[in-house]
């Protein structure tokens, strides 16, 4: 599926009562199958829905690299009517037992917003992946700050929107690699992570790249960087108190408030 | 618990070298437990955390009122080292089987992010609550356009930090009940909800009041005000599709992109 349109709806101006046909931003349930099991429901905005499922695998810790991924296709079966609003993944036999697997999938999807595991594991969890952060990439800070500009001129469902985010990922050379927008960050995250993943090449290592998100730095966005082994991460918004401390930890190199050429930075260095 | 206080991290200016100690918004993790079981593991911003878990049970169809909670405290229990993050909600024995109501806020709260409900199902089940919306609560969409303004006032660890949302509840008569700052959206709302059933006099039914947002109107918003009942939404961002159909079919009130007495209403009137 290509880039994410805005849809159209009648919305009416407080000012002078004059109606008029706005767009917005979409937002629709995602079920993601995996090996024809449920794993999870997202509310995403349709548009890059392969890249969305195979960046969400990866950072949710089922799929490692782009040949664990036997097959990924949306739903085809005519009996179901949402069937566009499914995708189905099919994991690569593989060392771990595939029930293994997927056990983790739920798991993990369930840990961030769920039961049976204390806030403590939720964190620890994030150290137990298995791809280190390439802490030899030292990009210039001054640079990094000036990547949101880049990013907002590939935004253009937020032009026409107002009501969306955006994430981008920039190559040590400061290519673009790839830019994705949706209604949640961490969906515009996971569809840049899986775009790299499912390239003939699939994902480089190590992964010698930036992260920008066009919001803030939460808990989700950090787990997210670290869980996939991105060494930078530049936030347009605020960093939290726990991003700042798990980015530390884990050897990210964080960057806040970034627009303009100005940024905080939340590392030892500058 | 009090409001919600900023945390100080040393962080650094990219554009000089300069390092100074900054207030960051705090982010941590708060376990949910009911009659002893683990229902959700949510990142919330440490503060008003009593409000919160009131009003996500009341939101995600756990408890439909004050009468519903038979106690809700901290856990104390010196034994688990992060007791300040653990709220334990217990209910009054009620009408249904409560092992059948801590199933629903299990199933419940799993289906917005999770397993087992297709995004159909995840939708209609919004509609299956009991609390209906007062429809004829009509407020002036003109006065409605200038409560973010009033928001904005309250909004301290945003001005501290610039990382947090805001949320707050305006009865009838304009007077400003209560309002609430998290990291995350769903969360200030939950504990402006919370906030009311946690008042002696519990929740007003009908709950004619507007309900105000400092971020977008996405789907989980309009759900949660869908679920409790409120008949009037103010958000400051955009709304998404999901949010104006939603909306539309719960005849709740949602204004978009308001600010300085300037807003889209997404109904059929002005």
């Amino acid at each position: 599926m290509s880039a994410p349109r805005p849809d159209r709806r009648i919305v009416t101006l407080v000012r002078d009562g004059a109606a008029f046909d706005d767009h917005l931003v979409v937002e629709e349930p995602l079920e993601i199958r995996v090996d024809d099991r449920s794993v999870a429901v997202v509310m995403r905005t349709p548009g890059h829905d392969l890249d969305l499922v195979a960046g969400f695998l990866l950072t949710e810790g089922v799929v490692e690299a782009a040949d664990d991924l036997a097959a990924l296709a949306h739903c085809t079966d005519p009996a179901r009517e949402n069937a566009g609003n499914i995708v189905l993944a099919r994991l690569a036999p593989g060392t771990r037992p595939e029930g293994d697997r997927v056990d983790r999938a739920a798991r993990s999807f369930f840990s961030a917003s769920s039961c049976g595991l204390c806030g403590k594991e939720t964190i620890e969890r994030i150290f137990q992946r298995p791809r280190p952060v390439d802490s030899t990439y030292t990009p210039d800070p001054a640079w990094l700050a000036t990547l949101p500009d880049h990013l907002r001129a590939e935004q253009s469902l937020f032009a026409a929107t107002g009501g969306c985010h955006g994430a981008a990922i920039f190559g040590p050379d400061g290519a673009l690699w790839v830019a994705r927008e949706d209604i949640g960050r961490h969906n515009a995250v996971d569809k840049c992570l899986g775009a790299l993943l499912r390239r003939p090449e699939g994902l480089p290592d190590p992964l010698r790249c930036v992260l920008v998100v066009s919001g803030r730095a939460g808990f989700e966005i950090v787990q997210k960087a670290l869980v996939a082994g991105i060494p930078a991460l530049v936030a347009v918004g605020a960093a939290s108190t726990l991003a700042h401390d798990l980015a530390r930890r884990g050897g990210l190199r964080l960057y806040s408030f970034a627009r303009g050429g100005k940024a905080n930075g939340h590392g030892d260095g500058p």
